[in-house]
């Protein structure tokens, strides 16, 4: 279950050059490359002709030529030359996907071009704000489905035990979470009054005393996570609305699909700390990747798991509202994607009397 | 075609400890575990709440707790705690399996646990006989089917051409062999009289005329087997109830079914001659090594060619009597599992009148 | 979509010895092996009893015993051994396949054993020709459909893209291809008159000025190619008859299927050139080598698109004439063996009047 209509991370600028680059997203191989004006293309990564992949091709100026037979497109998708004969077939073209990029990161529109508003495009001001610290992290592989990674990223309660010495500890395990949603955001968020500060915060806050943390999940739909945690000295009681007078940092997600069973999640991190300072970047980078590390073996475990024949229905807990929320709000979106187009019927089968 | 209401071999007592150890019998994946009162618990291995394996979590005292969001089953499968709210859900729970330690080997109980009487695990009274050496070998891990491998294990007629330099030799090749029922175990056998002694018996024996050599192939329902093998002067022309007079080995071997593809061999010795000698004892775990992965080699390439499709039925020889009572016993014992409880029909359908 | 009755290449004749090998041809696995009398034999790979391959077993003179109980064919596939019992039931024999050895290559019949006719096995003068030399070169392994590997083979359009340092260059990009068929061979070729020498002839022909070069390509249903190619000084503007006056090379491939998804490419060649220079033989292997690599890497990445879910049909176009009548031949092939044997109907249920 995929939602089409969406802008998915295709990688970060820095994965794109002159070179044709194979990039698979939603079970879509794409071939991508700047052309000589250095935007970002994305052409459907499969020749029409014998199947051969274009990026096992070359380039000839912003052009494509195809490995095999020296069939060309260009950077629409259409095809300009084929060796042998003076006509172009009509069929003789491959899908051109619209892409987009910003703040450093590549996005590509899966669904139908004409529905593709950048407007849609994620963003926040934080981005480009000299208070703020922007630092790109990893492309973690997960052999996972992305829903069970996005999922996760809603979900305030495993931190206790799936990330004890880092992001949670034991103080979180009772705390009630709430769960909103707002427009396509969904919000789950809890706060933890009053206790030791966690791995994190010990090593980046300075803290020498009791703090208040708290950890928002932005899960803007289908998957793109934002985490905005931090903590303030315990005496401050900070109020929900002025968190960045304490030590704030966002940890995003974006998460590509790239089939029911692997999924990338390309992470950076945004904080209002140590701005500018390279070696707090890195040493947050290396507790990151020990936290992302523990879920994604939980995560690859739970895959091959649900891949096994079941015997019962999983059980939900209080604690899942964030999960349940969004799955459904997922299966709402791909019903609409499928059944949007229908219209009106002319002639109603079923007519409802009120 | 697993037989389930059995007693299956889950590993050597050695290979439990305090730690989580996943184990996989039948399909079934098991957390195994030893309580601080030593006893072994087996759980199912997968938490039903978002189905990761138990035994990625950590214990609590004889606890386990889910490494992902900390739901806790004591060690009758019983949740006994769900983070995040008061009360347990009914279904909160994961299936307990008995189990029993004996003679340093643990077992564990597939089927119904109503069912499981510890009087039907298998023993023998030279485990505990002062004038008998009991050895531990190895465990074999085949790409196999049990039915394959346990079939082998009731099979003299192999020897000959498998085992041509340590078990067996040509002598054997047409000597007819006998077989029987005795309960649930199978029974085939012959004796080799007045010729050479092969590899293990020229090694272990130190005969120098020629003997006469025995081997009797008990297999216990559903996958434990017996070699009783040994070899004595022919002078003294040994009567069948006398085989403790020659040197006498008997090599035991639990099948573990991992699946349909898989099989787990645990085997061990126990002998009449060489007692205490542990210089012998690694001799012949090496004369046994060759000959076990002789069986290998075979067992897992007719697995492959099983999974091929058949153009033909296979064969039935007359040296497969062993090997066919035994596939009609397990499907007569699968078949009784499958309707053992359906009890007499209120009004039957059909009545048969004599 | 296999054609049965063909003479298939087994392997090179320096790859059968006395020691039991197994080859698969067609999905089939054949036991292969030298008579003392050095003629080779090939036998089905599976023993009908418990379906061991047999090349797991040994030899007995001419004869193989089965590595699991004993049982013993003969080189025609007779059963003349079952162990423990006298008779041998009729059903146990394993099948024998017609095989030829010719030019030091090993050819194996897969159809009917009645049609195999040795007059239809690939042959050519040149073969034993003292103006020519032959000389073996390799087994290339593709993860590739023989079809697809076949229809490269009677495809000149393909040689200016995938191979522009080695067989081809941009002089042939636009010109036309001649597709004729001789009874079961089709031929497809084309001349480039008064260019640049390609990259082989520039090493292998001293050429200082322009050249005309040929590729014909002759495809020997169903799997047998033979590409003939050459060039000569474009001052002598030679005759089509006359390439024996140019430097001429063919190079042979002997396509076995082993399954739908994998193919060996056996390949030799035979020049007019540099006879009986070794030197030579190996500059050329070296070149063919980097050119039947390019081949490979495209067929084996477009097998992988063949199997993932199409979402339109490929397009064909004027240069695919080659393939396109190959692919055809070959369906008509295997319609014809799937329906040869029928014969007229006694009571035809439809009369066709004229």
């Amino acid at each position: 279950m995929y939602i089409r209509n969406a802008w998915y991370v295709a990688g970060w600028a820095s994965e794109f050059g002159q070179e044709l680059t194979s990039v698979t997203v939603l079970e879509q191989r794409l071939v991508m490359y700047r052309t000589n004006a250095t935007t970002v293309v994305a052409l459907e990564d499969r020749c029409p002709h014998r199947l051969l992949p274009l990026s096992k091709g070359k380039r000839i100026g912003d052009d494509i030529q195809c490995g095999y037979h020296g069939m060309t497109f260009n950077c629409s998708g259409a095809c300009i030359r084929v060796p042998g004969q003076d006509n172009v077939p009509s069929s003789a073209y491959v899908r051109a996907y619209p892409v987009e990029q910003r703040n450093d990161i590549v996005f590509v529109w899966m669904g139908d071009a004409e529905k593709a508003n950048t407007d849609l495009i994620f963003d926040m001001p934080e981005f480009t704000s000299p208070q703020w610290h922007v630092h790109q992290g990893d492309a973690l592989h997960l052999k996972a489905h992305y829903l069970n990674v996005a999922e996760n990223l809603v979900d305030p309660a495993h931190v206790s035990f799936v990330h004890p010495t880092t992001l949670g500890n034991a103080a979180s395990e009772n705390v009630p979470v709430h769960v909103d949603t707002q427009g396509d955001v969904l919000v789950a968020w809890r706060w933890i009054r009053d206790a030791e500060p966690v791995g994190f915060f010990q090593k980046f806050g300075g803290f020498s005393g009791n703090v208040d943390r708290w950890h928002y999940y932005y899960l803007h739909l289908p998957s793109i996570a934002v985490i905005d945690f931090g903590s303030a000295s315990s005496e401050l009681n900070l109020e929900e609305q002025d968190r960045n007078q304490g030590v704030r940092i966002f940890a995003l997600h974006f998460l590509t699909p790239v089939n029911e069973h692997y999924t990338i999640d390309r992470w950076l991190h945004i904080r209002n700390t140590a701005v500018d300072d390279e070696a707090a970047s890195e040493q947050m980078d290396a507790m990151f990747r020990i936290a992302f590390n523990e879920d994604k073996e939980i995560l690859e475990a739970i895959d091959e798991q649900e891949q096994l024949p079941q015997s019962r229905k999983p059980i939900r807990l209080a604690i899942d509202k964030g999960p349940t929320v969004y799955r459904r709000r997922i299966r709402d979106m791909a019903e609409q994607e499928a059944t949007e187009d229908l219209g009106e019927p002319l002639h109603p089968t079923f007519v409802h009397h009120e």
